[in-house]
Parts: C-alpha cells; sequence; structure tokens
C-alpha cells in the first residue's frame, strides 16, 4: 500500500478511505478503550489523530512501545473526527513500530523547549512545531525564488565559492588551504609560499557572486545565484551568519528603474507563494512567535513600495523632530534606527532609497550625473531594515577604472570584470538578498541561527 | 518598449509585429543595399538576423560601431525570412549601439576556439555557441532538479559548507581558518591552537551534505539537497573538480528498491525536461561535440534499467571473455571499465549494480542478512561509468556503532548521528548525484571543466 502524506490526508482525506501513513509519535494519550496517537510526517504543521482500539492484535505491547519520538508505520481506515479542530483521524488496524524513544533520555518531551536549548539539540529540533514550520517555509522561499526567475527567463548561475579575491571588500574572508598549518611553507623572502598551496594562491570562501553574476549577465542577458556566501566577522548577533545564503539577480540592460522593479515584484512574489503554502504555518508564527508576521506579509504583498532619494531621506529624518543615537548628516551612512524610522513610522510600508553618496559605497555602482552620488537602492521593511541592497553598476570603462583606483584597489586584479566593460559593455543591474535575513524577516523568529538548520557562527559549528 | 527575448521570437514571432530586442552582434554582414546582423541575447543558440537598410539614420556610422562583440538595442518589425533556417527576421527601424568591441583585441572573432583557449577567456566564453549550449543545458537540468523533488513534496534543505567533521571520509579536504597562516597559535604542547580559530576546532569544507540530510528526513521525511561539494584531491583530469555541485535525495521509510526507484525516475525526468527544454542545444551537442548525446538521451528515458548484484556482476564480467586491467575478482570494487562493460556491451542500457562487499563501502550503508554484503548501490551509464551512489542507511543503533568502531572511527564524534537511531529511528535510504557529471555525460562535453561556469581545480582559481 502506497504511504500517503499527512499535510495531504488533511486537506483531502475522505472518510472511509482506507490508507497508510508513516511518521513520528509526538503525544500518545492512553484512554480506557483506545489510545489516541498524535503523529507527524514533517508534511505538516498539524498531526494526524490516530485511534487505536483495545481489540487491535497485540494492543498492549504496541501501545507500551510507542511514545513521543517513536516512529511509526500505521494502516487503517479514515473517518471524520469528533474532536474539535480537526476534519478527520484515522482508525488503526494495523501499526508496526520501527523505532522506539526513551521516555527518560528523549530529549524532546512534550512541553515548551527554549530556542537556545533546541540549538543544542540541531540533529533532533526540525521534529517540533516551531522548527518544523520554518523550514516548511524556508523550503517555500526557496522554490519560489526558482519559480520566480526561471517564469521570467533567467539563468541560475552557479558562481564559484572558493574564490582568489575579495572583489567587493565587503567583509573579512575565510582563507582556505591544504597546507599542514604546523608546517605553512615560506619564501626565501619569508613571505608565505602560495605557490605551494592548492590553488597556487590565496584562496578565500566568496563573500558575494555578484561580479560572476556579471560575467555571465553579459552573455545570457538575465542570470541569477543562489548559494552560500560567507563572513568571518566576529560579531555573535542575532542577526549575523558565518554562513548564508544570498540572492543575487544580474540584469543586461536595465537601469536602476527596472532593478527597483524587479526587487519590488519580487519579494511580493516570494511572501504570496509562501503565505499561499504555508497557510499554516504562518498562523502558527502569528500566535506563537510573533503576532504582526501577517499583517507585516499583507503590507508587503498589497502597498506600492515608496521610492525616496538618500538626499530626500536625509531631509525626511531631519525634518522627524526625532532624537536619534547617530547623527543624521548628508554624507553620513543611514544607521538601522533612521531605516527603521522611515519604513516603520513615517511610510508604514517598505520603502527604496536610491543615489547614495559616492564615499558610502562600493566602487562598481554607477556615478550618477551629479558626480556626487551613485545609482545604489536600499530596500529597507518595516520590522527589520534593509532586505535588499542593489545597485545599476559602472559600465563605462573610464569611469570604472577611476573609482578603483580611487578606493586604493589595483586594477589589474580587476582585469577580466574591465574586460566586460572594453567589449559589448550595456547597462546593467542587479541585488543581493541576504536569505535568512529574509525568512526571521518572514516567520518573525528572533535569532537568524534558528532559521537555517545548521548555523555557523563564531565558535559554532556543531552537526 | 519592451524588450523580447530571442529564444522567444525565433518561435512565437509573427510577421508584421514590431518588437524591440537586445544583445550581442555575432557577425556582420555588409552588403551593397543592406547588412546583415547575427545578434544573440544567450536565451537561444540561434540569433536573430537584422537586416540593416541602407536608407537607415546614421546608417554609416551605426554600422562602422558595430562588430561582432558589440551590444546593441535593436526596434523595428518582423519578417518572414528569405533565407534558409530561420523563420523570421527583423527589418532594423532604429539601432541603439551600447558597446563596441574593438576588431583587433576582441577575444572571440569569428572562427572555432579550442576549449582550452576559452577556459583563458573564462569571463568570455558564455558568449560563444558551445559554452552557451552547456549553461542553457545546465541551468535547465538545475530547475528539472528542484521541479522533480518538489512536485513529489521533497524538502530542499540546505546543508552546511562549513564543517567539523570528515564524517564520511570520502576524501581529501580543504582547511578553512582565520588565522594568520604565519602566525598560527600553538598549545604548550606544541599542537596547533585551534580554541583560537575562528569555530575553536578544526574546521572543513564538506565533502557531502548526506550525514545532515540524514537528521532532516528524520524529521521532514523526504528531503533533498543540492549545493556545492568540495574534494582537495591533486586530481588534474577531465572529470574532477575541487569544487563541485551535488544532489543528495534522503528518504525516511524507504528501503533500496525504493531507492532505486526514484534514483531511475529521476535521471529520466532530467533527461526529458532538458531535452524538451534545449532541443536545439541538443541538436548543436549532437551534431558538433558528440553525435551519440542524443542516442544515449533515448536511451535513457526509454529502457527499463538493468539491476544486478555485485556478486552477479562479478560473475557476469568473468564469464564476458574479455581482458581487463584489473582483475576481476569477489571483493575487489569495479574498476571503470567494469562498469562500462557492464553498461556499454553487456546489457546497453544503465544498470544498477547492488549489494557491494561491506569491505569496500562506506559505514552508514546498512549490513544485509547475509553479513557480507551492504544494501548499497551504483547506477552505471553507457559512456561514462557511475552516474550515481547511494544506499539504505544502516539504522540500527548496535550495529552502526559495531560499523564505525571497526573502520577505526570515533564512535564519539558521530553522537548525533548514533542519536537518529536512538529516538525513532525508521529505514531510510538515498543517493548522490554529482551534478557536473551529469551535465559533461548529458552534453559529451570531453572535459568537465566546460559545464561548470567557474572551475575550480589545482592551480586553477581564476575569475
Amino acid at each position: 500500500m502506497m504511504t500517503e502524506r499527512i499535510a495531504e490526508l488533511l486537506l483531502n482525506g475522505q472518510p472511509d478511505a482506507k490508507t497508510q501513513i508513516q511518521g513520528w509519535v509526538r503525544t500518545k494519550r492512553e484512554l480506557k478503550d483506545f489510545t489516541f496517537l498524535e503523529i507527524n510526517d514533517g508534511s505538516a504543521l498539524a498531526n494526524l489523530q490516530v485511534v487505536v482500539n483495545t481489540d487491535l492484535a497485540d494492543y498492549a505491547e504496541i501501545i507500551k512501545g510507542v511514545n513521543t519520538g517513536s516512529s511509526v508505520e500505521v494502516r487503517g481506515v479514515l473517518a471524520a473526527s469528533p474532536a474539535k479542530g480537526q476534519r478527520i483521524e484515522l482508525k488503526a488496524e494495523e501499526i508496526q513500530v520501527y523505532g522506539q524513544a526513551d521516555l527518560e533520555t528523549y530529549p524532546l518531551q512534550k512541553k515548551r523547549h527554549s530556542f537556545e536549548f533546541l540549538r543544542e539539540i540541531g540533529h533532533l529540533r526540525g521534529r517540533t512545531n516551531s522548527l518544523g514550520a520554518v523550514f516548511r517555509v524556508r523550503n517555500a522561499c526557496s522554490y519560489a525564488i526558482h519559480r520566480f526567475f526561471q517564469e521570467r527567463g533567467f539563468m541560475w548561475v552557479h558562481t564559484p565559492i572558493i574564490t582568489s579575491s575579495d572583489c567587493e571588500g565587503a567583509g573579512e574572508m575565510f582563507h582556505i588551504t591544504t597546507f599542514d598549518l604546523k608546517n605553512v611553507p615560506v619564501t626565501e623572502q619569508n613571505q608565505i609560499d602560495f605557490s605551494q598551496d592548492f590553488f597556487g594562491k590565496p584562496a578565500y570562501l566568496t563573500v558575494s557572486g555578484q561580479l560572476e553574476a556579471e560575467v555571465m549577465a553579459m552573455a545570457f542577458s538575465n542570470v541569477y545565484t543562489f548559494g552560500p556566501t560567507f563572513r568571518a566577522e566576529n560579531s555573535n548577533t542575532s542577526r549575523h551568519l558565518a554562513e548564508f545564503w544570498m540572492v543575487e539577480p544580474e540584469m543586461a540592460f536595465c537601469d536602476l528603474a527596472g532593478d527597483m522593479d524587479l526587487a519590488e515584484e519580487f519579494l511580493k512574489y516570494i511572501f504570496k507563494y509562501a503565505l499561499e503554502t504555508c497557510a499554516a504555518d504562518f498562523e502558527f508564527f502569528n500566535q506563537r512567535i510573533d503576532n504582526s508576521v501577517l499583517a507585516t506579509a499583507e503590507n508587503i504583498i498589497n502597498n506600492q513600495f515608496e521610492r525616496v532619494t538618500y538626499t530626500e531621506a536625509i531631509k525626511l529624518l531631519q525634518k522627524s523632530g526625532k532624537t536619534f543615537t547617530y547623527p543624521v548628516e548628508w554624507g553620513l551612512d543611514l544607521q538601522s534606527e533612521h531605516e527603521r524610522y522611515l519604513a516603520e513610522e513615517l511610510f508604514k510600508k517598505p520603502a527604496i532609497v536610491t543615489d547614495y553618496p559616492v564615499e558610502i559605497k562600493a566602487f562598481y555602482m554607477r556615478l550618477n550625473d551629479d558626480g556626487k552620488t551613485v545609482a545604489a537602492m536600499d530596500m529597507l521593511a518595516p520590522k527589520i531594515g534593509e532586505i535588499i541592497g542593489g545597485s545599476q553598476r559602472e559600465e563605462r570603462l573610464d569611469v570604472l577604472e577611476t573609482r578603483i583606483k580611487n578606493q586604493g584597489l589595483d586594477v589589474s586584479d580587476y582585469w577580466w570584470y574591465l574586460d566586460l566593460r572594453r567589449y559589448g559593455t550595456v547597462p546593467h543591474a542587479g541585488f543581493g538578498l541576504g536569505f535568512e535575513r529574509l525568512v526571521q524577516f518572514m516567520t518573525g523568529m528572533a535569532n537568524i541561527r534558528d532559521v537555517i538548520p545548521f548555523p555557523r557562527a563564531p565558535k559554532s559549528i556543531d552537526f
């Protein structure tokens, strides 16, 4: 008999239908004439209630063997459930117990556990309601990202994880080596002899796939990356990970306005898809984790995002009458408190700030005609601040060379990046979205380590 | 005016329709009364032919400015094409040249280039017919993988890239560190003081996400990974990469037979999807790269795969009358020549070999009742050999502990992996597919470095 997914039975299962399920016992309630087992297979937040009558063959032995955490296969007949909040239940005719779970030692007995504790049992926490819901939403968002871009003819490109250059200057990098660390070879000049290392030169974990995505966009027009990126920053916060996934679309023949249009359409699409696919999980987040997540999602889906220039934003902040910790002055970067004021208090919806001062943005962002600002954009969302950052890229060879030099970088390191401007250059633009920030934002989870299955952070590399 | 993709126009464009395209000039042919431009935007192998009449405003200047490699935007009217092999062409009414490409220095002038040379200009090679076709097929396969699993309720799980253990013993690993390599701290016992490193212990690039995928399958039943994995092997061959993408599904409540069924269904699905989506690219491979790729694809799609045990396979090899370089004897691993004989000469279709001797397989593979073999499977394909490797996993705690000890590994390193057998263990199985091997196999490309945008190999880390 084919096993059916509990999500499917909860939705479409019909009374009197024979079925088979497989999953893990969440709870057992023994009554006089029967026992209730709540079974979960990870396909849905809700369990399927199994009713085991005492006349089942080997009843006593089976019920003794199943506790919270046990794995079972149940065959039986569906029936309309008299219980509140569930449409259907399963009357067991045959139960096979695959694996037991000792009452005394199984760490996930039925009670609330702190997220800190659950991180210590990262190999089991997916079996809880909250982490189960998070990972289902994470999966829905992941697939939605691919659907969004593929439906629009974008090519998924796999940019390299191992790289030889910190092209973006985006942050601290992890070093990759096959050297014996106790015995690193040095040259006669007492420099590390990287010619003897695996790649023949210093190698790092990538901080962004953007520059390589630009390469691909110059051949395939519209591309996107979706893969892991890394920061070796010693930031032990609830919003930083050393290893996280990033989405980076890159479009040829596109300017900043087109970039913003795509970013807005993209974010709305992902939210819509996740809400439709994981409705019960969102109800759970709204009730148990953060009672604003549904309102936030609706806000994003239903509003046209505000667009203001950085220069306007500075004026609005100065006129706000608010006292900020960090100064508000043209030329200084916006801080989290400023971003949140704009999105949450002033506009009460997502806002895109554009055209930042050239001094505070990366060298590859296109210089505007005023010579003072670049065609950058940051999308700010209520409750989280910056969720997307993007720009039109500098496509003019001479301007780009000057920008690279002005930042004290070596032009020869960028020979291939400059070649893209030398041969058939085009206006192009793209953006980056930190995937875990998105999932954190969506679900209302307080700590980013609880939205990725196996978080990596300073001194944290378990499982 | 909205830009249209050339792939779409070639397929569905109607005569007399106004349109706009953007792309790169592949060739220019100047005739007396007009000039032909072949434009490519990466969406299709074929170019769109643009006809530029001499009466176009600024004709001389425009035509002088466009050469192979230039980027242009063309607005005009579609017309049925009198030329052979193309249904439609575009009569230009307006041309904007975005970027020129110098005739003398642009490396991709219209002629055949060796794949070795193209690797040196990895930032431009996507603009050639062959690499363009490869990356379109790569994208189609990537998306097909997600569609296949998501349609079947599998959850995509992001297993960690940075890991603290060589759980599988699968190969040489890259070390990750933030130490100053010239000044690695040592303890009083003259050991490297990893407590001072970023993660507080030795850290590596993952060789497989399987063990973590098992964690997730024990909560969500059916999951898959699709992400980068790494080998620090000094193998400078046409079939090895230091960084490559791997697909690893893992199914709870699944045995080896179910694993094989899924693997066969999976491979057929990917081939079908790629063939349908990239028909012109496959025609190109068949004509220009390897004239057996279409036959190979049909062979895979239309045949039921052969299934034999290792023990039977050994007998078949011994009876073959063939002279092999490596010995054929029960207990020795199958070599590439043996695998190819079975798939290509004997069965003439993909074959799955099962139940290998326990000594030559990994510790996590389930011990069969004979005590001599494990529930492993290797899928062998004509022309390439092993394409998929999988197994039913050992779900019995005591047997698994013994297997770990027998391989000289430390049981305490596997505490969380063993917990999965301690609490609600279930029969489960999965497999791994090397993604670049698949694309190489499909396209007939001779070197695996030509099926990934930015290959990483010993002494090779450009771009």
